[in-house]
């Protein structure tokens, strides 16, 4: 029975089927966003909506039930719970919030497309070599952020009025968006401010730059690894090493292969000699 | 017949004629956008760009005759194809715009330079990478369109009115451009509204980072290729291999063919030997 | 005596102690930027952040007394100095504007905490390689700041007034940040003057990328120098070097050893030769 | 003589004076700026900006006089040359605006500190390979601005008047400043103009990402060729090849070295046999 449900769940028409249902269900929710569609279609909309997510819900039960406690150790798995979960939360009183997030299903598509997946996995890889630069980042917004609500909180209120507006207003400035106009304007009663607007841009930029090199150097060094093992597989296809002009390692192997044969040859040579 | 057309359409003169007329065609369209020239020269302009446009008819009907078949398997006769097919479109009715995209002829350099052939052709070979990653740029902004329509809509329809306005709005956000206006706008009703354009700008950057990583990873691996090749192209003429510190492959080339002559002398010296 | 106090400033749950109590005085300078916070708890604010800054010049006194002059060889325990120490000095009259940058105290975990040191170790490497463009960023920016002034500086005083304006501005447009609405304001008087933005924005971009990619390349050539110890590292676990397909240089390392011994073979061979 | 007057030109003092005058003179222009200092002190300042552009013109002449012919070979003569000439045209009537350009002497800085001459050298490097990707770029505007020019001519004169205007709004839009205001003010009355503004958002940011990376690639194969010479350099100093885990060819070379003796070797062995 169980043996049946899995291939059930692991079929390839099943699961192109759940990828389209989640894109079905998708538009319904967007759809549902304009206050004509949702008047007119709004009982068939939600009808539909209910429909999908009790099939999802289904799905879900019947990889649960296939897969056991196996189930658990795959993190998609349990992304697919989480986001099937928000849905099934009561969302009245002060989870009324949690309707808005329903439209988190459609992020099941990342569990569902293997090429997305494999894309999303990738980026969570970047993630620890950013911790440390990020880190960094965070200090610096949250000194220059008390600095600044020090020295500007008087002068510019609506930009600097308090910590939280301060951080609020120092990202958008790393970010550049419209730096000048603020700067311009704490300039006017303090003229000096520029000193404290070229810094911090000079340092978050350098730091925001490090970051995304961080990432980049994570990518490069996995995606050069890639490339030298398709290189490597291509050659085995029968290209000669020295028709390919780039390729790497392997003609190392050879002349390896090569010397080891010479010196054998040699040892051999030695034993035929007259003694 | 046929060998002396092909011969005539592959000319090098040919070739640049052709170029020089998609020049003069591309400056009579500019002149067009003056009002005042079209209305003093512009029978003059019109008459230019019809013979133009005829021009090119034929010299694709030459090549079209050389080639016969082997005419549509290059993409890039396909391309100026459909380039001039669009200016003999009638543009009538509601066809009016087409009249706009005549100047899309000018792209026809495309196909007529060869060094922008090969730039162009770099570029496509650079979209299959993007995929993926772009497919996810595309959920996230749909996902974050639909909660922001949801969130917003009754806040500040200016920008999140309908689905449709709160995707242009998103992707400008991704842009970069005037976001900080937008988000305090928003908050002015709804304060905690930072969480979402913070978290979106921090998620949309870093896959678009990643979107920009994915082509420079491929540009690069391109890029060392062409260098390594470039470097055992130089060699051959007649560089040392000890003088140049840096190159690549060539001297493991050199070794394996002085080990293959060293093990030759050895077997000779072998045979040679008194048994 | 002296080394009890180094063994006590060396333990782990003594530099665990010290970040933690940076961390609170993070928070307590970040409260007080509040006023309403600063009017009802700022005596016991005052008394904490006090009390926090004489433990950190305890703190410092032990390490010197437990290391001494060593003490002043590494850069970090100078900086460690130098932040306690602004917020020692008065900061009355002129100083006044010091006791905002008792804050930078915060900054201390930069040393306490490792990552974050190497973290900025490694930025701080990438500043020399910056040193030369970053001095023709700033003469571009003199040069041109002088230009604009002469050239501007009837018809926009606002944003071209003086030289210091001017290169505010400059700065301003080499971020990207509103350039347009300056340029059109000077366009209104001045047609021409696009040249002069246009060159402008073109050539600082393109120093200030060479810029980023001095960094980059500096960065990359440590991350990749990083991944090939890291491959070498892992071969020493026993994989033979044929199945892995990218790895560097030990395999010439063997080559080596192989011809030396071979070499070795010969010459034994040719003395063992009757004469 | 001539031999003196070259040691003096080539000595490195005479270098360091005239870079130091070079300096004087770039604060003498920037101080001419401000029309109060130029009032009060516009003689003495005038008087010294002559006395130093004559010393210039005499050190250009001893450098003509000590080098002859070969002093035109260097490029970086022939920009000195220039840069003073500008200085001695005649700035009255049409050529009044080159009295600006004085300023341009700065920039022999340039030639004149030896670090500022390489990055110079290397950017200009890197221009070869941006010919092909900024001449796309430029016919993507071209084109763009056609068709932007027709379509929006009528709805938004102030940025799409005509074809200049229209080059420079797309410009602007490349570089992201503020495009959404331009693109909602077009909208307001051509609904569909989305389509338009984002093409040419995403086509501009692809091709100049292109451009960006084009100017990488080719840092990243200079930097990485800079940092094999150094690694090679290193290990001359007496670093064994099995300890330095990366570095590249010359490990080769003493390969190939090996294998030639070992070569030598088996064939002395080969005479040396009794036939």
């Amino acid at each position: 029975m169980r043996a049946h449900v899995r291939s059930l769940v692991d079929a390839a028409w099943f699961k192109r089927l759940i990828v389209l249902l989640i894109l079905v269900n998708g538009a319904t929710l967007g759809l549902e966003t304009w206050p004509e569609v949702l008047a007119e279609h709004g009982t068939a909309l939600r009808a539909l909506d209910r429909a999908l997510l009790w099939t999802f819900v289904a799905e879900i039960a019947l990889r649960l039930y296939a897969y056991r406690r196996a189930f658990f150790r795959d993190p998609w798995n349990l992304f697919d719970l989480a986001v099937i979960g928000i849905a099934l939360l009561p969302a009245t009183g002060p989870f009324a919030v949690l309707r808005v997030f329903r439209v988190l299903r459609v992020l099941r598509l990342l569990s569902a497309v293997p090429s997305l997946r494999m894309v999303v996995t990738g980026l969570f890889r970047a993630l620890p070599g950013m911790a440390s630069i990020s880190l960094l980042l965070a200090l610096l917004l949250y000194v220059a952020g008390v600095v600044a609500t020090k020295l500007f909180q008087q002068g510019s209120p609506r930009h600097f009025g308090d910590l939280w507006t301060s951080l609020f207003t120092l990202f958008q400035i790393m970010t550049g968006d419209s730096w000048s106009t603020i700067a311009r304007d704490v300039m006017e009663h303090q003229p000096y401010a520029w000193t404290f607007f070229i810094v911090y841009i000079l340092v978050s930029t350098f730091i925001a730059l490090n970051l995304f090199i961080a990432v980049a150097v994570e990518a490069l060094e996995h995606g050069s690894g890639r490339a030298r093992e398709r290189e490597g597989g291509e050659r085995e296809e029968g290209a000669p090493a020295a028709a390919v002009p780039a390729p790497a390692r392997p003609v190392d192997a050879e002349v390896l292969a090569e010397l080891r044969a010479l010196r054998g040859e040699v040892a051999e040579l030695r034993r035929a000699l007259p003694r």
